[in-house]
């Protein structure tokens, strides 16, 4: 089917979530990049748990949650103003160095372009303004809509609800296998951006289309463009 | 509420996952930690996102796929008789040190004491023979049975709906902060094992108790009845 928009994924897909390491490291030498990592796990498991009981919470509230649990786990002491900047830190991540090339490329092409995230809508506008994305983007599809996170079938609805097209006929983009995945199951045609090399989850489904750059994402649509 | 029942989850709170850890460090020397380690995460993070998306497969189905997903990551060559071997460990976990004494002293009050577990039918029919705790256990409560897992409020159900009590009427026992967190959500009496010392997760909840051993379950009780 023709793919007439795109979804992007925001953390970790469009934005660089590596940059809360760094400021990690300098908050709390040479424990950055554990603290990122737990901080990061403690994240996604209470989105799937707080999801799966039916208990939401917005993105931000839950965040700090885990960010609280990250450092107490790894006795850090976090005051105010650390813990001010490492949330302030969320906000201002950087796009990675393929995505305005590539919003570019699809700022060209006759279709829609948006983005389907976890993150709040407060969060959302602050970091797609901060990044400089918000002239590429033509919709902002939040979990928070529907009061659950991916991969909770509900989120993955907005896409086809909000544009009034099948899924088939919608590109998500994630650098999220997972995400990919349940895209999948949900009947997007999909495509996963495999940044770091990492290995298909084995989830007994594969996206459409998987490559190491976003690049591959407007590629796709070029192609099917070109052949229409 | 006085108490007529006591849930024990299984995995890390009667039985001790570790010994996973020490076969795989067989394997796989100087790596059985990691591998341990991204297997309990890959396995958490298939339950919840399987979970959520409505795309159910059995436990010990899902802890195979996480085995394999391990292994590519971290670039361990896993070939059948070591997937066979550690597959086969997960049937044969030892107890704690601290379970029988506890269900021995529970078998004397006049309850129902069970399991309410994630694991599938066949692998808590093994694992329960295997550590010799069957003989303590009147009723076996399976996630399969509801095709979700916790933290799905259908799984939480299996208790009261089994039992023919409220949940309040109900211990449920876990070692692990996010199970009793979620218990306590969905009314249950909460006792909270914390073995290894862990922060309480940031979920806003608390559970009613928290020890470092399986005995305060048993104490609780016992207090309880000797004030009934």
């Amino acid at each position: 089917m023709t793919v007439r928009a795109v979804l992007f994924d925001v953390f970790g897909t469009l934005l660089d979530v590596q940059a809360r390491a760094t400021r990690a490291d300098q908050l709390f030498p040479g424990n950055g990049a554990r603290l990122s990592r737990l901080w990061r796990e403690k994240q996604l498991e209470y989105m799937y748990l707080r999801s799966l009981a039916g208990r939401y919470v917005p993105f931000t509230q839950l965040n700090e949650d885990a960010l609280v649990y990250a450092c107490e786990a790894l006795q850090l002491p976090l005051d105010a103003a650390a813990r001010g900047l490492l949330m302030h830190e969320y906000t201002q991540l950087p796009a990675f160095a393929d995505v305005v090339p590539t919003l570019r490329r699809l700022q060209h092409m006759d279709l829609t372009v948006g983005v389907l995230s976890n993150g709040d809508p407060g969060l959302l506008e602050d970091v797609m303004h901060s990044a400089q994305l918000d002239e590429f983007i033509d919709v902002v599809l939040s979990a928070d809509q529907v009061r659950a996170f991916k991969t909770a079938p509900a989120v993955y609805a907005l896409g086809p609800d909000t544009l009034g097209c099948p899924p088939a006929a919608i590109l998500f983009v994630s650098a999220k296998s997972w995400d990919a995945a349940c895209a999948t199951w949900h009947g997007y045609t999909t495509c996963w951006v495999n940044r770091c090399g990492a290995p298909l989850e084995r989830l007994g489904v594969s996206p459409h289309i998987i490559g190491r750059t976003l690049e591959v994402a407007a590629d796709f649509v070029y192609r099917q463009q070109q052949l229409a």
